[in-house]
Formats: C-alpha cells, structure tokens, sequence
C-alpha cells in the first residue's frame, strides 16, 4: 500500500519535467512538495474560477517579472494581490529603469555614494527608480484624468489604466490589462507609486478609494465558487489573499511558497493549516507548502502550469 | 587595542542588566548585537526627537502587548507604525477577547470544529475575534461620528479616538491616545478592522482619508531633527518606517528584531546596510540588526530603555 | 558594461538547461546562485584533480542516493566525505530496507507504536532500520575478515570492501567500490554501522584504525594540484573537508548547499568567504552559495555536470 | 481552564527570574518555551541521574565557555558531548589564545592577510589557534605518555588528563577534571586537536581507542535510571546523545535548543517530537524547544539552573 522513495538518475538532456517526476521519486524533503503543488495547480486551474496570485514586490526586480505577466496573461491567475513595491518596479522596469546583475556583499556606502539602490544582490541605479516612477506617474495621471474625467480611483482600476499605456510584454500592469486580471495593492501608500500619488493629489484633484477595491475583491470572492491561491511570500499580500477567502469558507486549492520560519508567530511563516484554524483554508482543501527562494521555485512549477 | 571575548558565569539572582553585560562579554554572534542595540537605544532616546516603532500584528496577540504599551505610554517611543491585525487584537484584547495559551502542533481540524483560531501557540475563540472586533469597531464609529460630526478621517486621528475610549492600560491604543502619540496603519483595509470600517462606510456616512496619513508622517519626518527607529519583524510595517526616513536623508538610529534571512532578496530579510543604499538610513547611523523572535528580546531591551 | 537582469518566460517543454539559463537571466536571489554554482562546478571538473563531495545522512534515505551514487560512479567527485547515518541508509537500503513516502505533520507517538521511524517526510520501519542494519554489517564483517584475514580496518578500506558485496546499482558504497573512490566517515562511531561495528569488536577480534584514514586523507590533499569541493549540508562533513584543504592552502572551487543561518556562528551557516581567513578557501577560489534543500538544488545541478 | 496569555511589564532593575516569569505570561512564541524549558530543567536536575549536555564548538569560542564550565564544574550536567572544535577552542583559550571582539561583515581577504582566522563575529589570530594548539597538545602528550605509561587512550580519559593540567577556572576541560565529567567527542579527528594527536601519533608510540569511549557511554547509558539532555545545536553532538540515549528507551527530559530547519529533513533540525518514533526520546518525556542563538538563550536559562 505504502509507496516506496525511489532512487533517481539524472541526465544533461532532462526536462523540467522530468525533473518534477524525479521530485516525486526523491520524495524527501522539498522535493515532494514541488510535485505535490504542481498536481495541485493543474488541477485548481480546472476546477477553482478564481484563482489569487500573491507576491511579494521584490520579485518584479528580477527576471520573474515576465514568468509572472506570462501566469497573468493566460489568466492561470486572475486576481492578483500585491505590494506597492511591486508595482514601484514594474512602472520603472517598463519606462527604461536599468536593473543590473549585483551581489549581495558589495560595499554599501560605496554603492550609496555613487547613487545606486541596492536590491539583495540587484543594483538599481538611484535615477531608475524614484525620480523614474515619479516622473512617469505624474504624467500617466495627467493623462488617465485627461482622458476619463474621473477623479476619484479605485487602485485596482486605476492600474487598469497604467496597464493600458504599457508597451512592454514583461510588465505585470500590461499583461493585468491584457487579460482583464484585476490587481489588488491593500498597501498602496507605502511605497514610490503611492508616495507620488499622495503628491500629484496635493497638485491635482484626485483622490485614491479603496473602499472600492474591497467592493470589488468582495464581489469577487462572494461570486466565486471555488478558491484557489498561489501565495508568494508573506506579509500583507498573503494574508490579504486569505483574509478574503474565510468570507467564502476559505481556499479549496492553497500552495504557498515561503522561506519565512512558523516558530516566530508571523502571518508570514504560517502554514495553511493554521489558516484552517481561521476558515481561511478549507479542512479539505488541497495545499502543499515549497520552502525555498521562489526565484529558483517559480520557473520550475510555472513551466508545467502554464 | 582590540578587546577580548570574555568568559562569563550566571547566578540565579542576577539582574536582566546583568544579562546583559554578559551578553557583552560573551560578545559572539547574537549576543553582543543585543548589548549594542540596548546602547544605541539609550543614545537614541536622548539624541533623535523623532523615534518610530514598528512591529507586526502576532505580537499583540501575545503578553508583549503590556510592554509595547508601556513603551509608547512613556513615549520610548514618538511614532508608531504597525499592521491592521495588530488594531484587531487590540481592540478584541480591550473588549474582553480571551487569548489563550496554547501550542504550535495542535490538530487545526479540530479547532476548527470547536471555532477556535490558533495564531502561533495562541488560541483564540472565534466569538472573541471578528464578531467581537465587528460589534465594538460599530459602536465606537457610531459614537465617534455622532459626538464629532466628522464623517472623513485619517487611520492615525480615529485610532486616538478609539483610544480615548479604551479603558485597559495594556492596550497600545489607549498608551498612544494618554501620550499623544500617533499611531499609522499603512494597510488598514487588511484586516478584521478594516474590513469593519469598509462595511460600516456601506451602512453609515464614513469615509477613510489615508492620504491625511500621508501627509501627517511627511509633517512629521520632514519636521525631525534626528531620526531613530525599533523595528521587529517585517512586512509593511517595517518598510513604510525607512521609507519615509529617507526623505530626511535616513535614519541616524536603527535597530531590527528579525527572523527573516537575507538571501530571499525581501524587504523583510533585508540588512540596515542595504537601507544605506536606499537613503532610508544614513551611512554613519548607529545600527544593529538582531535575530531571534521579538517575544524573548524586546522584554530584555525593553527593560533597560525605560 | 553593467550586465541587465532579463525578464524570462517558461514553457512546458522547457529543459533543465533552459531552466539554468533562465536561472541566469532572472539573476535575484538564489537563482543566479544556481547558475554560478553549475558554471564553477563545469570548470572544476576539468580543471581540479581532486574533488570533495561531502553531505549528510538524511540525503541518502531519499531518492537523492541514486543521484549520489550516479556523481561517484562518474568520478564527477573522487573523494567523499559524509556521516555514519549515511552508511546506515545506504546499507538499510542496498539489503532490502523499505523506506516509505511519508509526511512531517504525523502523530508520532502513534508512529513510536506502529514501529515506524520518522525521518522529515519519510517513514523507515523499525525493522527496516537497526536491526536490519547491525545483521547486515555482522554478516559482512565475517565475510570480510575471513577473506582478508585483516584484523585492523580504516573506514575508507573497510567501507571499500562493503561496497564490493553489494548489488544495488544505486549503492553509493558500490558506486565508490566500482569508481575507486574513498569513502571518508570521520563521525564514524555516531551511527547504526558504527554501533554495529563496536559490538561486533566486543565478540570478534577487529579494531578501527581511524588514524589510518587521516593519513589516507593527508596523502590524497597533499598529492593533489587543485582542489574543489560540492558540501551538501554542514556539521561534520563540511568541516572536515575544508580542514584537510587548508593544509593544501584551500580549496580552488566550492560550493556549499545549506539552509543554515549565518548569525549563529556555526561552521554549519559559515559562508565561503569565512573559510578564506583560515585557509581553507583561497582567496581567488570560484564559489557559490546555495540556500535551500537539496532535494531541491541537486538534481538541477547534478544532470549539468554529469 | 484555559490558561490566558497575560500582558506583562517590564522594569530597569527585574531579575532574570523576573524575566522568565513575564515570558512564561507572554506567552507567544518562543517566549514561553523558555520558561518551559527551565521548568523542565529543574525538574531533569532533581530526577534524572544522567544528564547529557552537547554543544557545537563555536560557543567555545565565545564567553559562553564560562557558563558551559560553570554547568559542569556543579554538575548541572554529567555527561558531555561535543566537536572537536570546542575542545580546540577550549585548549586555545586555556593556553593564552586572544579570542578577540570582531563583526561578521569583515573583509575576509583582508584578514586573511593579516593572519586572522573569522569566527561568525570573533577574531583569532592565527598564532592563537592551530600552532598554539599543536604545541599545547605535543607538549601535554609528551607529559601524559610519560606520567601514565599508558599508549593507547580513550578520548574522554585523554581528555581528563588534559583537564588536569589546565589552571584556568573557565576552562570546559578543567571543569570536566575537577567534576568528574567525562567529555566524549564522537568526531575527535575533526579538527586542530585530532589532527595534533595524528600527527602525533606518527611521531611517537600512541593509539586512540574511540571504541573504549562506547564501551563507557555504554556503560553510562546501560547504568542510567532516568535520562536528560540538553542539545544545543545540531550535528553529530546531538545525535550522538540521542543515540545513545536510545538503547534505554529515550531520554525522559529533552530541550533542544536551535536555528536550524526542520523542513529540509537534516537531524540538526529534527523535533524532539521525531525523536520519539526512534525510541530516542520516550513518547511521555517532558520536552521543549527554543529557537534562537544559544548566547542568548543559554545564560537565562543556565542563571535559573545553577
């Protein structure tokens, strides 16, 4: 009855695929967990209408940023959730903002001194991100007030009209507007989007209501049927995600993909099964938790989803 | 010149000053970052006039809560920026909400039958949670409104009426309303309270005005000589205190309490250093970043800034 | 000059060479760490004579034995160094052990009464294990000291002539057996096998001759031009190869594998650029840091170099 | 029934017990274990007849070695088991080694430069390390073999005559000698001391007997009525108590102290919880678990036990 681990062999000529079945095989520890939420994913693209995407904005600093449009513009996903941050990257990524290939140690008062932010190990020369994302905002909202008359703006739908303006195939906004997928920013104030919002509302009549979005993510999750998320990372995202599903009984189909610890009580670290605790997850639901650093996680499963 | 590594021995009636001396001398790895974090600290609260705490929800939920509002009642600290679920459990704590002990590997099924959350190692009935939060978060805003008049309000300003009108000495809402000090809920839609505000705003006229927020942080950091900043844990919390620190060119005092690691590239694991980068804190700030869960460290810190 | 990093897409039929490649190109966090990891490795094999594997015991009771072996049957690495678990688990396994796909949430006391061990996600059966494990190495001593009427064993020999008599392709003792490479156990007494050989040497005339491997060892790092090393995990494996290297001025390449933390001290989280101050690394030594399991990273890695 | 998480305070001149009572109130997450733990402790002391302690050896270089001999010294623990790294560092340091004050973001090729080996935060000159500890051990060989007529040793009756000829107080050897607490290093050729003894070895007529060290924690184990330990971190130290312990049907009192992992399946990050279905640990023992770094966890808790 039991199944049995089975050793594996690799070859130079193996597929990602493949590679999915050797995790199975291989069984411990991590390993089963990527075939697991692979089968997971496949199947909830089946049979769950809404499906949540979460992640956190440090993501879109790197090469994920196009896996994470591609997920989008298919609609394997269709909500999104996520950060301030992560919108702050992609506007400066699709405006010409040079991300650069960096390292972790570098001499950081050195970096401070020649004007370049640095990310983990991406180094973002200081003129690519803020003045960019500033500059770039004003004038989309110039535009975006211009052309509809509307002062007063949803967040989500506000990032429709950002996508809308969008000519580059990687941006996250463009592939939301492309395939119709709302994005949902509960902390939109905290970074240089909504710092440069706040700003250009002291300049121009505008004004940001996200009582909206919550209308909207409310009607979303009440007209679903059933629930899927892929949670990336924890803080606010996460548990916007899952906050939401406990009005609908919770997730029927969760995988979360962390390296944050359960022992320190965090929201982030948690693990689905004490979202059960919360009628966030469904006690059926099907859920696999990945730890690992999604820049290697992501590609392998999205690959097979896709 | 260079000082030594010195061996230590305990007694059992020893002081927490004490401790931390040892934790000085004893010097390797987290130890010493606790006995210089303490120093900075004191250094902080007589030099920086501006001092932001931050910190994440779970830990209200815990007995931390008494100390974080003794820290804000004594005005340690001036500023305070936390997360929506850390205004949930105290408000629930406030009104009665019974948070039990309980522990990490408990059958989450079963809770869930018996209706009770379990946050961590806590235990939380669910009728002392969001139907408890749902029914004082209304009275409150009928009170609010009808003894103001105001229908448009900012997270920080009706917070301090909320407290104004919390009786139990350990709530961090009533220590920041008796000192005057404001406290900043970037992502206040995510969460029990927020999610109370968006369906009290369907009923009665109400109107959230984050970007007063905004503008009152700004007042605030733009009007700081000095800078300093206690910042357990990650998320929202913690980014949106260094973000606005850079716009006065960084903080001059920085202290993380953190178990996120570095190499995921998130905010959360992220180092002072790479703050430096960032402008968010001064190259020559006093800084110290401690690992270890805020529950065991901020008692012992606590104690000696007092 | 900067290089960018480079927004990827996926596709289902996508090959482990295309995933490394799109490791490249997202570049943050981990990612990038891979595809350094893999280029180091290449050059390594060409370029080092002498080439450390060490990793702990709790790899080869999963599917990642059969990589294992396939890397020393491939001279990819020709010295190795692990624990005594790792020969319990080969040998468990080569003689018929059944090692089940489990899971790390059970209830283990129930587990303790079924006689079922627990190992992470897997389920060993007690039979399966210790005493499977001592009747096996019983059997084999006999064997052994009747054909080579040798009464005083190094490990590496005595582990060479365990090799010898086993049929399992995926036996990574047959693979060194097979590819002459030397087995190195320096925990050897930490262990089912080395209990086994204590009480074996309590009724038969044998002795280990420990210091015999230290030589053996001593004679393969001072006759070697280059070094390079892959350490899997920490503890007493990584130690102790990158010991023996410095006293050939350190290793030329390495890698390190690890999900350990850096701020505790430990040899297990110490990063390559520690090892350099005791000359255990050269300064110039190409090296790469994995995080994250290696269920995860070494089937990637392993079917590039192979 | 339920017990309630209690909010607590904290003042400038609270006790260390003080400390642990307002943990115990506290609660979440960590905290709580820490008063469990010392509970669990005190009552190990007065039931249990051997108690293990284990520990890495980078706490050896630190000032926790005071504390680590004070527990010894009163034989709050009679049974040690460590790496060989401790007993270097131990050697080093009772012999005029300067273990200095540093930081982990060092310039490692600098140093290197200057001749000083990085431990995490701790500097060691190089002439106080492996020269230093060669010619300790050579000398202190030379006076055994003579004194004692006796060639082939044990490494704990080694290790105790080492003890004897050692003056400083907080030396973990000489507090083994003065106590009659034999120290057992499962991995003693792993590092400067094994490598002197080697070399050593191949000098004069000298034998290690590791399996005599069995035959006595054989003994031990076998002779003991109850069992405790405590296991500061992992590696081959923990296991090889756990082990042991086994073969008397567990440990009845355990606490772990640690950072690591328990995801990635290693023993270093395995709950006493999985200890249990190995028989290592009996299913009714009283157990806790404390994550953190030992610095900062070992001195409170020793404070309470001494």
């Amino acid at each position: 009855m039991e199944e049995s681990v089975e050793d594996v062999t690799v070859h130079r000529n193996m597929s990602v695929n493949d590679l999915i079945e050797a995790y199975r095989k291989i069984h411990g520890f991590v390993a089963s967990e990527i075939a697991k939420a692979t089968d997971i994913l496949k199947e909830m693209i089946n049979k769950a209408d809404t499906r949540f995407l979460t992640f956190t904005g440090n993501l879109i600093a790197t090469g994920l940023r196009g896996i994470i449009a591609q997920l989008i513009r298919n609609r394997i996903f269709n909500v999104v959730i996520t950060t301030c941050g992560a919108i702050d990257h992609d506007i400066a990524r699709a405006f010409g903002g040079k991300y650069q290939k960096g390292y972790f140690y570098a001499n950081d008062e050195e970096l401070k001194e020649r004007n370049i932010h640095r990310l983990g190990n991406i180094f973002i020369p200081l003129e690519s991100y803020g003045p960019l994302i500033e500059r770039t905002t004003y004038r989309m909202m110039d535009e975006i007030l211009t052309s509809t008359s509307k002062n007063e703006w949803s967040v989500y739908s506000l990032l429709m009209e950002f996508g809308k303006r969008i000519k580059d195939e990687n941006s996250i906004l463009k592939a939301a507007f492309d395939a119709n997928v709302p994005i949902f920013v509960p902390g939109i104030v905290d970074g240089a989007f909504g710092t440069a919002l706040f700003t250009y509302s002291q300049l121009k009549k505008f004004k940001l209501d996200l009582l909206s979005d919550m209308k909207k993510l409310s009607d979303i999750v009440f007209g679903a049927k059933r629930l899927g998320a892929l949670i990336i990372g924890g803080g606010i995202s996460k548990h916007h995600a899952i906050w939401w599903a406990q009005f609908k009984e919770g997730l029927d189909y969760v995988i979360y993909i962390t390296t944050a610890v359960e022992w320190d009580g965090s929201l982030s670290g948690a693990h689905p099964r004490e979202a059960i605790t919360w009628g966030k997850v469904k006690p059926k639901a099907k859920r696999a938790i990945i730890y690992g650093d999604a820049s290697v996680i992501l590609p392998i499963i999205a690959s097979q989803i896709l």
